[in-house]
């Protein structure tokens, strides 16, 4: 996708040789206007696949989700990484192992917005060592509801995330891919 | 806002006399069409306001603050409650005391997104206590950018979150406000 790529020429920067920093765009202030361009994209990469039900995960995922559900006429379901007082006894969850924190976190989604046969488009902002992209299929398959791909705004490509999908049976949809970022160059796939 | 309320009522349920459970439309599963009615309104109640930029807190303000943004054609930033291990070492904070969970937690913003003389809607799902709205208006005025206006989609009006605002001498619109809540009965003011 051209215009994600020139934004993260642009706007990111490289921090090492493996983060990324898109925080004026996409994950703390939010380019709603480019939002609406993923949105379509992602429409036109699932539009014959009757996606149902759109799930993404807290914080960054959400705002992707509710653009690109406009797209679809279907709902959004967050799961849940934090303590939530009010959230059902009834769950499905998964454990998430960030590398990032070092460190493993439950993924929540009350049973009740799952269903048996929903076709499931699962949206993130990142893909890198997809344990949340797994985790996610993996209360999918748990509420017997069938994950259609897994889209994502930016694949590292130099992690194994997209074998990990893949392996686990489910189509990813990747809308930039880096094949690395050594010395702060991104070079794109 | 009668669409609102009237998916209240259908939708929501009260536990005890203080919680509303609004997770199959609001903040667990998104009703993007619900959102975009929502979103309508806060234009229409804050048109002639020059808005440069929506803030919000995660996770459940994104989506209302993503979707609302296309009618003000305006970037959200929302704050961060947990540690991001990529955040920005110059931030604007605020600490915000839950009653809820009965504990204080940091928002966060990073400085380059907020900038003097930006007009900030800040925008959240509920006001009970006002806390986490006065959090925000308080990383508003540290950047010396100027808060225009609460919007919140359900108000408690039984607690004093309200008054707190506005005490703080900022205007609050909300779309659906609740006067009581006893017995599992929702009346609206």
């Amino acid at each position: 996708m051209e215009i994600l790529k020139e934004k993260i020429i642009k706007d990111g920067y490289v921090i090492g040789s493996k983060v990324l920093k898109v925080d004026s765009f996409l994950n703390h202030q939010i380019d709603v206007t480019l939002f609406n361009e993923i949105g379509k994209e992602f429409k036109r990469r699932f539009q014959d696949r009757n996606i149902t039900k759109i799930l993404t995960v807290e914080a960054s995922g959400i705002g992707i989700a509710c653009i690109a559900a406009q797209y679809f006429n279907v709902p959004v379901v967050f799961a849940k990484k934090h303590e939530a007082v009010d959230l059902d006894a009834e769950t499905y969850e998964a454990e998430v192992y960030s590398f990032t924190k070092d460190k493993s976190y439950k993924v929540r989604v009350a049973k009740k917005f799952l269903s048996k046969g929903d076709k499931v488009l699962i949206i993130d902002d990142f893909l890198a060592n997809g344990n949340a992209a797994k985790g996610l299929i993996d209360i999918v398959r748990q509420a017997q509801a069938e994950p259609i791909g897994v889209g994502i705004v930016i694949e590292k490509a130099f992690q194994d995330g997209r074998k990990k999908v893949e392996q686990a049976g489910v189509k990813v949809e990747s809308l930039a891919i880096i094949n690395s970022m050594s010395e702060g160059n991104i070079v794109f796939q």
